[in-house]
């Protein structure tokens, strides 16, 4: 099984085309879209996509990550192998999530030409090299023969919130299709707080609880809830948080456990 | 073979993860996407997608439909047997005009926790139980060991249009990729009408003649044809009627026969 | 296996629909879309295309595009078998371009009404008839059968650049998801100019060189490069030449040489 993340979108025929090219190498091959949709060279976005979507997959599946503005430069291609996953993408971050929870037994530069297609365009490694290759190794073709070991390879950091006592401050870190905003809050986090006296505010703009569900409020209020990746995502019961309240990637988002309920005043 | 109809949009990994559960449990299955551009939470347009497709593929699909703003609440979740096909989805009445034409034989609430992944979180059903629910349908799990039989469930009214003497009042129910106005006017209601003498309203804004296809009139004019659902449309050849005429879902639509041509002055 | 490229969206029901109609037929065979996002009508565009992709797919892979204003009228509908695979759509020139590069073995009209659903609709021959005669094609019914052999069909005309001395006017024909503008200029007109002496201009908006890749410039910066399809394409590295430059499908594109490095004044 051979996934796919990219940025190529869905108005275009590049997608389409890096499955034929695919099913011209292994017919038997099942390709599943994560999506294409990543904005146009936003790395972090696909990187985080990939991260959330790539652990659901049956072992042994190859996850191909193309988000690439560096396409056609001396930027490398990686051939990640985990105990779990195989992982296809350029040398930018793309995949520093996705591998970041994993268990990293070997990474390879591909420069194994006889994978590519010929001739190799300049714009479209998706076709000419990514897809051929995922294809090959779909067919049982050994990841360490794509090209040397790896030395470094880019790393993007994960932000991560910072405590001062019952303060955690973190940031909007996507906004998704419904208009929740999932921040970089995680469990790890929110967990050492009391969720039940736990504001969550974004600026000034919005200040709501922490709930188990969206309809822990009425039809149109916000509130905070513990997501489907463990994230802390802010919404609004029924509506669009991020319309409602302007928010977007990068805004600040403060945790704050109030007073014990016994010194009220402290508040 | 499973489809899918969501809300849930083609831009995050929402569906790519389902698919993910999906074929980790089941990797024979085939999987086919409705559509996934269900407006979010417009239970009723899910409705009626499901409605339009599912009785094209072959018996025994499995269609699972996902409009779910209960998400995380008490709601039920429903796995409804007809002669002919499995449909599962939350029982808010996103299944209920697929259902209202089929023959139902059981419906059963979803509550055989062995059948979920774990944790659940609060915010992604589709992933945590529809996703494993389908899957092992899919594989043959008897529909009458996911929980026990529901009794009543939420129905959905479907808008019927109404008739006094030589005319019918309807409403538009779906605006769709063409700009095409899809009315509740259905084929047992106009074929009552001698179709060469009747004029389509919108307001006062659309007046038009019923044809038998869009090329019946002039490129930009617009028009009525019977549609592939049965049910009237309203479009503009080689045009947006949508978008000329500013039609929306909800707006009045007017079905009048004009008096016999024996007698022009009645009009 | 049959691939799909149309102008039906993915909001509607429509690929699902036909998806399901397909594998009712013929449940083993692989479906791939390479678009549903052609503008509504755009018959050019999804001409472009079919021909960039469908020569990435598997011999004998039947591609089915549809992009058909004229449905329900008595446009004739078309089989082409080429050596390598076999093309079904409209008779409406949205197969030309992909079929011009092909070598043609046979054309019919689809007439066989055996093939199609029942009752056929006036509004959506995809899935009345597209969708169940590529099914049977995919299982070998013979494509001499489907109807008579056609005669003169619709052929769209290339855009052909003119070359007058050192200066070749051509025009753009596509936006990507990138905002890449592709050109009509292919390399059979470029390799006639030295690259390093030619710049591109797009009226007197934008003027860049010819490189070999995006990132040959600065970020945020235009570029010529030869694209994928072997059309020189104006890009601006990491971001959208459309939109930073405000190009259009047919504006005018020019490719001029420069005088020699040894006569700058003759600039």
């Amino acid at each position: 099984m051979i996934t796919l993340t990219t940025d190529f979108g869905n108005a275009d025929w590049f997608v389409g085309t890096m499955k034929g090219v695919i099913l011209s190498i292994n017919p038997r091959v099942q390709i599943v879209d994560i999506t294409h949709n990543i904005a146009p060279g936003a790395i972090r976005a696909g990187a985080f996509a990939l991260a959330a979507a790539c652990r659901y997959f049956p072992a042994q599946t190859i996850h191909l990550a193309i988000v690439d503005p560096g396409v056609g430069s001396q930027r490398q291609i990686l051939v990640v192998r985990t105990a779990k996953h195989l992982f296809v993408g350029p040398d930018n971050g793309v995949l520093s999530f996705a591998i970041a929870t994993e268990r990293v037994k070997a990474i390879h530069h591909v420069t194994n030409q006889r994978l590519f297609l010929r001739p190799i365009s300049q714009t479209f490694h998706g076709r000419d090299i990514f897809a051929p290759v995922a294809a090959r190794l779909s067919k049982g073709f050994p990841s360490r023969k794509v090209g040397p070991e790896a030395g470094e390879i880019v790393r993007l950091d994960w932000p991560k919130p910072k405590i001062r006592g019952t303060t955690s401050a973190g940031e909007i870190i996507h906004i998704d299709r419904f208009g929740n905003a999932i921040t970089n809050i995680d469990d790890s986090v929110w967990s050492r707080f009391e969720a039940a006296r736990c504001e969550v505010s974004v600026k000034s703009r919005l200040h709501c609880r922490v709930c188990a569900n969206y309809q822990a409020v009425p039809v149109g209020k916000p509130v905070a809830v513990p997501g489907s990746s463990g994230l802390l995502e802010i919404a609004v019961n029924c509506g669009s948080a991020a319309e409602t309240y302007r928010l977007r990637p990068g805004d600040p988002v403060v945790l704050r456990e109030k007073g014990s309920q016994s010194s009220p005043s402290s508040l």
